[in-house]
């Protein structure tokens, strides 16, 4: 039975909507800093001591009392007892005396009775004497105690990624282990007897599964953990218990192929018989047959099964959802350029349109759509264009922000 | 002994084509598929089998012989004899004659004696009748066999970093397995008798040792293989045992502390026995005290304790050199903005300038540097901006490139 279209559309605003405030909140784990790189923190993180937690000198020279020096010129230098040197990691067990001084390391820990490092330029060393040619306030050229993170302040907001300068603070106020969101959990799901895997031998009516590849690659890419149920064959029972289980063990189940209007598009019915389906059918290009539903608080998704229409589909429906549920940001960035030729486009329908970037910056953007069938499409793409539902025609030469792949 | 000043700086420019020149070529090795995200081909790939490999219907419908449908029209539809139907996977084993029709479902393998398929849309179903209502040429609707892909093609070249859309397209292909360049297995040795490995007890003059995190997560995010040998102590010999072990078993190594002039900053002195001391010293701020050397073919650079200036010094004379190792690019987007506030520099000095973002776009760009000692600094900013090292003076309000972490 052929089925004769999906009625009425909804719009790409609308369907992402309901896809984001259906994204099931994710609970916590606990992470060594090892293995916190791209992980969102679960709360806010005090320091737990001041960094430094001691005064070290800023620089190479002599550690003195500030006070000794006062008055010191190139014309008149003040003189001091050179008694020893102080390199990191070293504590100078004496504390100095009015009129003495120390040769100091960067890092070192300014000695006792010293509030100052005059830099070695200012100075002229005469055996056990220290000719020091400039004043110095207390604390010239001392790192003070909590400059960099004072204890119990606060380090990081809940929410903040970890990148590895982020680690690197973790690092320096002793942190070893953080609390982090966990990761999401993601099913996939391929449906279409027309499917094999990579690698296995050819059949004439056959084609290789490419929505596995692409798809678990891009949600890896993103930090899930990626629970790939391979290729189901198109018969309802596989698919269903397919679902069944991916939903037990995951936080959202995405499935691609057997979501049209035609034999063996059940996808939507399936989603409707677990929970919700939330909508059928998006105005966008490509990628119109796409369902969405909801199971026991979890999102099914019914991708296409065309390999550029479920890729699209991903960045601008389940992006969106990945970042509420798990507090990353998807590294997509923009760079504006021209339109190399005139694109027409269909008023009340979002298109994703694939360009190549030459010539830039200034860059110019061509677009290389080939059919949504074709997986090359995005293959020889940098990034793609969003032609908003209003608009009709986007002009040569026209600028337009290009979101990169 | 403190030794007194670096003599002539050498330029940041000049320390990079150094470095990037004196950058080891890597071998390949082969990898599954599932393992080949974010590595780079190391030859062409060329296309093994037609994708697809059969001509297949681009959309649900009827495939029809295109010349029985030949003057149909609204007014007097051509009426053919329905015979069946085929799905995706599936052949229909007899050839159809003329008159006949078939239904079919996108994906599914056009039958022998059809070279068009009309779309539900202009047909009407009566029984085992089928009306068309409008003519076709042959081709229609049909996709084509190596439409997508041709056989003996080239795919991609030699240097492609695949994506999660390339591999899409190699799984396309069947192609299970690819070469690609090995990954950069890079040591790093930290120096410094002050320094805690994070976690463990304080003592009152160490501190957490921060490069071995901040640099161990950049190089892994570029994709590098770390081999990280941890806090070696400021001693000499433990030093040239660490480097000795280090330039066994990777392609390049990093050392950090010890790059200066000081008592125990002998890091430029352990180059030179290993091999040859291409620079110490760089005209960047932060970062100047900065070595950089070669031994068997391998760079061995000495960076700056501080942390602020190690990861700076990563992002403007490491992650070039890696880039030419690897052939991978490191994700380094740039953003447009105005400068917050003026800014006075050196002239003869690059200045690496963090900066936080506000308010964009457009972007407003504040410094927030608060010394190279500071592992906050970066952690508070967003992005850099680079000054030249002919700029006196950054206005407020001056359009600067910030190029993003």
């Amino acid at each position: 039975m052929v089925r004769e279209g999906f009625g009425k559309l909804i719009s790409l605003s609308t369907a992402k909507e309901l896809a984001v405030s259906g994204a099931p909140q994710l609970g916590t784990e606990r992470v060594g800093l090892d293995d916190a790189l791209g992980r969102v923190l679960a709360g806010p993180i005090a320091a737990p001591i001041d960094v430094p937690h001691f005064a070290k000198a800023a620089m190479d020279g002599f550690a003195v009392h500030a006070q000794d020096t006062f008055g010191a010129s190139n014309e008149s230098p003040v003189t001091l007892n050179l008694i020893g040197h102080v390199t990191p990691g070293r504590i100078f067990e004496k504390e100095l005396q009015a009129g003495q001084c120390i040769e100091i390391a960067t890092g070192a820990p300014q000695p006792a009775g010293t509030d100052a490092t005059v830099m070695v330029e200012n100075t002229e060393t005469e055996g056990e004497k220290v000719l020091i040619y400039k004043p110095l306030a207390p604390g010239d050229n001392v790192i003070k105690i909590a400059s960099d993170l004072a204890a119990g302040s606060r380090i990081f907001p809940k929410g903040r990624q970890l990148a590895p300068r982020h680690l690197g603070v973790l690092a320096a106020a002793g942190i070893r282990e953080v609390e982090v969101i966990r990761k999401a959990r993601i099913a996939l799901i391929s449906t279409g007897e027309e499917l094999l895997e990579p690698g296995a031998p050819l059949a004439p009516n056959k084609i290789y599964n490419i929505n596995s590849t692409t798809l678990r690659h891009s949600l890896r890419a993103f930090g899930c953990a990626v629970k790939d149920f391979g290729v189901v064959k198109d018969e309802g029972e596989d698919v269903k218990h397919a679902v069944s289980k991916a939903l037990q063990d995951s936080d959202m189940v995405i499935l691609s192929g057997g979501s049209s209007l035609g034999r063996g598009d059940f996808v939507p019915e399936i989603i409707s018989e677990f929970g919700t389906l939330l909508f059928h059918g998006i105005a966008v290009k490509p990628g119109k047959p796409t369902a969405l539903g909801t199971a026991g608080g979890k999102l099914i998704f019914g991708l296409p099964g065309y390999p550029t229409s479920a890729l699209s589909n991903y960045y601008i429906l389940i992006e969106p959802v990945l970042e509420k549920m798990t507090g990353c940001k998807a590294v997509r960035n923009c760079v504006t350029a021209s339109m190399g030729r005139k694109v027409a486009s269909t008023v009340g329908r979002y298109e994703f349109l694939a360009v190549k970037l030459d010539g830039g910056p200034p860059w110019r953007a061509t677009p290389v759509m080939r059919g949504s069938s074709a997986i090359t499409t995005l293959a020889n793409a940098d990034g793609f264009v969003e032609i908003e539902e209003n608009i009709e025609v986007v002009e040569k030469g026209a600028v337009v922000t290009v979101r990169l792949f």
